[in-house]
């Protein structure tokens, strides 16, 4: 599978890019949809920093990493701008995923329409449980894990979704590296060990709610 | 319903810490539980750093925010820790949680079982679709929307999670405020504007996969 590099028009982003700067792309990404969505066509740096409680000169130092985007008089045309970021974050092409581990959060994720319309396709989902293995989740064939190698070579599946209990997330990444996986993203509360060439996001959704306890729990302490 | 700080051992957390520390906490509590539920009764800051690739520095700077837990000659006692990191986040005790939209990032949510066990309950999910409304969902009672502020009040919930749709949002997010919700986590891939005295996580997991990509994507680029 040709990565999007050889029609890229720009040179390969610098490296050493922060990644909460990637992270506030995926935001500026969204919000620009909708603003399509709305039928706008153009957007300020100032008007797309106010939705974020950002100044405009963040929005522009983000991008100024990757290139100049605005017109003069105009700000930034969203078609545009939307294309550009995709372009920048590799979502310009469609992603294959392969789910592993068919619980409570898999069939959560398999319900969840968000990853396909940004480019993200779980075309496949492994389990060992025979209760499992044989049906279709919301579309989704679900295959017996020993199967999961075979399948990543053979389709050229880059990501992995582990959805596994923490217990089994390690061995679950081991599998899918083996399998030559090159990015993982891993939904199970627990750390995984991976080499260094094989990409690695970590999704805890408790986190979240912990980091909003611990907000409300010390404004209510401080008063 | 009254907040822990009355019962707490130890002065407020400072209010600067940053939020990557406290999102570390949350990562250590997890791997802490994880190492007890294994026999562990002790860890020490090396040992808790080698599981995240973090230096054992970090781990004692980011814990030194909040007091002295280690024991010389001993690291730290897991439980001990659990103990204080919950204390700290202020998930030692329950928190009730209010849902508004019982879509498929509602139901997914609703099924997941890991906010239980870190002291998160979704205890009513609100609606406006007549055909969800009235039913219970993973043991959930679904509500009309119309009765949210009299429920939040009633009940003295403190947050909300918003699981509706991106162009929904921010009417959930004002139902909430206006009902006095302390802390709002969103699902919804939007940006929400709300009061400062409420606190606001927002969680897209597309943009998790997004990140991915840019890895992974930039590992091939500049091969």
């Amino acid at each position: 599978m040709a990565l999007h590099s050889s029609k890229s028009k720009g040179a390969a982003p610098p490296r050493d890019v922060p990644a909460v700067v990637i992270s506030r792309l995926s935001l500026y990404l969204r919000e620009l949809q909708h603003l399509v969505r709305a039928g706008r066509a153009t957007v300020s740096s100032s008007q797309l920093a106010t939705l974020f409680g950002f100044t405009d000169a963040q929005v522009r130092k983000d991008l100024a990493y990757f290139g100049h985007f605005g017109h003069p008089g105009i700000g930034y045309r969203c078609d545009e701008l939307i294309a550009e970021i995709r372009r920048i974050l590799g979502t310009d092409r469609q992603w294959r995923v392969t789910m592993v581990g068919v619980g409570n959060m898999g069939r959560a994720l398999l319900r969840y329409k968000g990853f396909t319309a940004q480019g993200f396709r779980i075309v496949a989902a492994f389990d060992r449980d025979p209760r499992v293995v044989g049906t279709t989740v919301e579309n989704t064939p679900v295959y017996d894990v020993k199967h999961l190698a075979e399948f990543v070579q053979k389709e050229r599946i880059q990501l992995g979704m582990i959805t596994v209990p923490a217990s089994e997330a390690q061995h679950a990444a081991d599998l899918l590296v083996s399998a030559g996986i090159s990015g993982i993203v891993n939904f199970a509360p627990v750390a995984l060990s991976l080499p260094e060439d094989v990409a690695l996001v970590g999704v805890d959704l408790t986190t979240e709610l912990e980091q909003l306890a611990f907000s409300v729990a010390n404004r209510a302490r401080s008063r």
